[in-house]
């Protein structure tokens, strides 16, 4: 067990002793505790000019021990920075749930979280005050799930000892894992041109299989479904330090939007954390519905559900676009949608040979 | 693309090709073309003694051409028999989704699979009829998802190559990916004293933070769920050509019980495949109801479909021993269910510390 510490892990551990310090002056200047948010609803996401990415606003919430319940939640805070600021001097982390199960373990009975979701927010809340990432407090999530594939050799730093990987000639078939903190990642070097996000793992599979990677230099960086914040932020340090485009490859349904539309632009959910995630030159390669046209691609009728969801993105600011306005318009006009192994039916092949190249060149990318 | 073909592949090839054949000889002789399956259900499953796995019993199904039904299953058998010895023939694989869009661009529409889950039905009818399993004919899942950690070298035959990793030293924190045909692995060599299935990806993660690999010489295997074909099969390998003991700790709720059979003694969905897949030697670990009493972890009530899926494993041929009986029993009197995280309540280190090497002391593996 490392007990070495990074800067960054200091920062953090400074940052959140500094939100209890704030109770404890507001006491001994005889003022209710109280720690100020900003309000977290679709309403109060803004668009960062400068930063290119979604948000908060300045609309504010306030907690205040004015009251049982929010006494209750600002105690709750304190017995989480300790946690943590305990976590951090030991150099361990742990999961949002073992956070949730541990305050079993705490003495006040009043500082138990009721449910995960409690916890959850409360961390949440607490990367937005102290300004500090969930990863730095080293609150790890469940699971990654991703896997990276593609001409890159990079330095993973692991508990045991620095590893050094090529994400092509050094892993299986399966490709390499991202761990749950990507900031433990140096990159080394590339021969990559481009990366290409892909949301599922058939897909993925068969990209590795036809050798995508390999005769495109594209690093292949699989979502699995809605990305994991550890996929979302690799994917931006892949641009950012590498300078290679981003692209994001979907089914063409609104979920898949949002899948998307989380690498390029954040959520609402972590809107705080927009800077150190998103990635707004991530540019969506398909399924467009205009695919579905043009390949007469085999499709599932629109449910109601999906009716709906693309209604919500038509007024979703992350989706105000020329692009995203007609491709939204066009597949609530045809009533269909398509997954990306929807290709399949022009052959295996089809994807690699002719799809992804036309639309790679088409973007620019190629 | 590697286009050498390993015996495996060319048997797989035969088998096929003779399902094919079978129907014209059937066509030849003047007969109806029919094939015969073992009837899929709970009640044709029995316990084979010589293996220690379910499989099925002798009750049969005949599909016939004497029927339009009858008729058009067997032409989409003869489709997807020609579409998978050219796969063989050309040295790639597919999805078990692709097959699916793939069968779209067939020139006869009777052909055509109407939903996935009829060319998945089908393929699992060809691994019966073949007796060949569904990896040789080069068919892949969507997706593997679990991952190894642990003190064993392998070497795994990948499309690029071979290569030799050790599941500590050159892998990430993230682990080895294992493959989505484990049978490309070849085991080198090891320390380990035992194989720990861990169903969670958060669990997973605190034992390797722990060093509990390392300090317990164990192969971690996360199943991530229900565990894949993959999964099984490289966790029963580890068991028969290593002669590890294997552990599955998982959560203390039906659902869980049932990962830890699949892992054991095959599934209905699977028992053709019982003695490629499933490892009876293995043993639980917990979360046992017992554990909940014991520990008094905290708990969750059960839901009804919880009690159901209990009351069905009292009846399920995999339960019937003295201990799954008792717990189960005991479960639905203390009507709670606990996750493997709960045991996070007694602290981050309990379950490495204690729980883990208690119970393996008991079941005997340490």
């Amino acid at each position: 067990m490392s007990e070495t510490h990074t800067s960054d892990e200091t920062d953090a551990r400074d940052q959140l002793l500094a939100i209890a310090e704030q109770f404890y002056d507001q006491f001994a200047d005889g003022d209710i505790p109280r720690m100020s948010l900003p309000t977290r609803s679709k309403s109060n996401i803004e668009y960062d000019e400068d930063a290119d990415v979604w948000v908060y606003g300045d609309s504010q919430s306030t907690r205040s021990a004015n009251s049982v319940r929010g006494a209750r939640k600002l105690l709750k805070s304190v017995y989480t920075v300790d946690f943590l600021a305990q976590q951090l001097d030991e150099g361990r982390s742990s999961t949002l749930r073992e956070l949730y199960y541990l305050s079993e373990s705490w003495d006040e009975a009043e500082a138990q979280f009721n449910d995960q979701s409690e916890s959850d927010k409360l961390v949440e809340d607490l990367e937005i005050v102290s300004g500090v990432k969930r990863e730095d407090f080293h609150m790890r999530p469940e699971e990654s799930g991703a896997k990276v594939m593609g001409p890159l050799r990079l330095r993973e730093q692991t508990r045991r000892g620095d590893r050094e990987i090529h994400c092509q000639e050094d892993v299986g078939q399966g490709g390499y894992q991202i761990p749950n903190n990507p900031d433990t990642i140096d990159f080394l070097d590339t021969d990559a041109d481009f990366v290409l996000c892909v949301e599922t793992g058939g897909m993925r599979d068969r990209l590795v299989e036809n050798g995508f990677d390999d005769d495109y230099n594209a690093i292949v960086v699989h979502l699995g479904g809605q990305p994991a914040r550890a996929t979302r932020r690799l994917t931006k340090r892949l641009h950012d330090e590498l300078d290679l485009p981003v692209t994001v490859f979907t089914d063409g349904d609104p979920w898949s939007y949002r899948i998307y539309g989380s690498v390029a632009y954040g959520s609402i959910k972590s809107a705080h954390l927009s800077e150190y995630l998103a990635t707004p030159q991530a540019q969506f390669i398909g399924i467009r519905p205009q695919d579905i046209v043009d390949y007469d691609l085999p499709t599932d009728p629109l449910s109601d559900s999906d009716v709906n969801a693309l209604e919500s993105e038509l007024e979703d600011p992350r989706f105000q676009s020329d692009f995203w306005t007609e491709q939204i318009g066009l597949q609530l006009d045809i009533d269909k949608k398509a997954e990306q192994q929807a290709l399949a039916s022009r052959g295996l092949d089809f994807v690699t040979d002719t799809y992804l190249p036309e639309r790679l060149a088409e973007m620019g990318v190629l």
